[in-house]
């Protein structure tokens, strides 16, 4: 397979904490509902898992905001449960109330069956990743990603989406030894798929960390960082081109453990919701690390609350500006690294989002981080 | 009026840094659904609000933990939306569904005609708190609430609860002037809320910012923050019997914020949910404050995870000892002033809790901190 050479580096350079001209932008779920065309090739698709799992249609909806906004990476369209749904828990999306599963894993049972699925029953989400690649043309880098250990247990435990994680936080206080077991299989089914993906054309690989934020400090190191930390060891450093593979990681909700996912993940970026001030994250990031390790944290990504788009464009630019100023001045030494920045919501853009409005968003991050960096 | 004597001070000692023989505990939404005796007697009452606005009910459920639990405070039984009620906005409970206002506040019309409601409209709250005192007869003292300006905003602008604050935050970032001037009517509604309830006889007070965590960096100092430190300047210090009323602030989702809250707001304690440690929380409180002031936080109320009452009995008085742990040996020189901790859960308790389980916790708390004090 031979694939055109990348034409816009920014991102990978950023999550490396590399110099770059400006400060890289993509969006979190920028393939999504807000746009009109992605209705469009949903309605076409029938359903949201035909969308997903058909090749054609996942290349088609992740283009289609690159075709709007000059945003600096691609992400895989895909689902977040595509890996417990090859596990056969039974997967559905029941309209208006989102995904859910028909074998919900409670009980010591239901945990002993658990295993890492044969991968080949995810072939779909690879083949869309080299589809995707292809379809790219080099125009950006390609992100691949999975949901974290933890987040997949979430929905797992409790069978679909939950307002108080009452099911999966009373197994991990009561049976602390049933909620080790899923989280093992689910950290190696993670490590396993993200290689998938990257031998098929991923040039970055991102976790979802989405309910690590609900545990309680402490269970949150045991439970949500250290599955996160066992997915990361055993991930290849590099795609079959022999580049470097950025690995980024999302907690929503962790702004307070950033000093411990900056000392126990081999990550090059950490992502960020809205509650944190980039500026205090970067001076966490710049601390001399307790161990020198191969791979460390060096870059940011985030994190302008999604609401910011309902406002009018000059409110989403002071917003976008006030965001790249509470990062500071990024580096421009190009013989250095540093810490990197890569912007970004602090979560999924809205469905409600005016698409027009994201174009006001990803000029001013463009445009005056330009200006940031002539000082 | 002539009270019965205080029994039982260590909530009030608690707050206000001063040694304790044990931590105290209460339990947030501790009068609620888990309780069967407060279904039984919300049954009788027909509807939510028929319980909340009837002082012999309201009365009644304050009471009912404490003739489970040992409990070392009482907090009002209410709704934490009287205060938009009794500004017109037509509050009703749709089953299965929690509360909605009938005219939600949106426009600069709807923000033109918000004014402090007349407090008569609200004598059921303060005769409730009356009431209670004197059942109460001196057992534990009696704390009374409300919500923070913000989280009554969410409501008000909302409409209802909220998954993504997409109203109130839009009104935020593209009408700032008018999410300032609800603010300052919903902070000096409150105010003159909790003056009147510590006339009624409250003796503690809480400002529950349950949603101050949804916001963004920056957006939560100038929107939420600012206006809870303007209800706070406006508080009586002291009671009809001339005690001091300690003041309390619960910010869910506030961690991240700890230093400000602590810089800027005149309270007693703060609340932490269950994604802060302790210890950590504890160092911010002892650095040595920015200014003199005349009341700054010096006790944290917090924050073991309510699904840890899910679990069995065993571990959940482990979990009650690690969260005690956390905060450390408490302070047992009766002259000084140091750091106080009431233990509390980290948000309110769920309906769905064996109240037998609840019965471990008090009591682990109780029995271990009192050893934790002895060596």
């Amino acid at each position: 397979m031979s694939l055109a050479p990348l034409q816009n580096d920014r991102f990978l350079r950023a999550c490396l904490g590399q110099a770059t001209d400006v400060t890289p932008i993509w969006l979190m779920r920028q393939a999504g509902r807000y746009l009109p065309e992605y209705r469009d090739t949903r309605a076409r698709a029938g359903s949201f898992m035909g969308l997903a799992t058909n090749v054609d249609y996942a290349t088609e909806v992740t283009l289609q905001p690159l075709e709007r906004f000059p945003l600096d990476a691609a992400i895989l369209f895909s689902d977040i449960l595509t890996v417990p749904d090859a596990m056969g828990l039974g997967l559905s999306f029941v309209h208006g109330e989102g995904p859910k599963f028909e074998h919900a894993v409670r009980d010591e049972a239901a945990v002993a069956r658990l295993a890492v699925p044969d991968m080949d029953k995810l072939r779909y989400v690879f083949d869309a990743v080299a589809s995707i690649r292809k379809a790219l043309a080099g125009r950006v880098p390609l992100i691949g990603f999975s949901g974290s250990p933890w987040t997949l247990a979430c929905y797992m435990v409790e069978g679909s989406g939950s307002k108080d994680y009452r099911h999966i936080k009373t197994l991990m206080y009561a049976r602390p030894d049933l909620m080790h077991r899923v989280l093992q299989v689910n950290a190696d089914a993670v490590a396993q798929y993200l290689n998938a993906q990257v031998d098929a054309g991923a040039q970055a690989v991102m976790v979802f960390d989405s309910w690590g934020g609900v545990l309680a400090d402490g269970a949150f190191q045991a439970f949500s960082l250290a599955y996160t930390a066992r997915v990361l060891g055993q991930l290849k450093r590099t795609g079959a081109d022999g580049a470097v593979v950025p690995r980024i990681v999302f907690t929503k909700g962790g702004g307070l453990w950033l000093a411990d996912m900056r000392e126990q993940l081999a990550c090059d970026s950490l992502g960020l919701d809205w509650t944190m001030d980039l500026g205090r994250a970067r001076q966490v990031l710049e601390q001399p690390p307790a161990a020198a390790r191969d791979i460390a944290p060096t870059a940011l990504q985030g994190n302008i609350d999604p609401n910011v788009l309902f406002a009018p464009p000059e409110a989403i630019r002071a917003e976008a500006r006030r965001v790249l100023d509470a990062f500071g001045r990024p580096h421009t030494d190009a013989a250095a690294r540093g810490i990197g920045h890569v912007f970004n919501l602090g979560h999924g853009i809205s469905q409600f989002t005016p698409p027009e409005h994201v174009l006001h968003l990803v000029d001013e991050v463009h445009a005056y981080s330009r200006r940031l960096r002539a000082g």
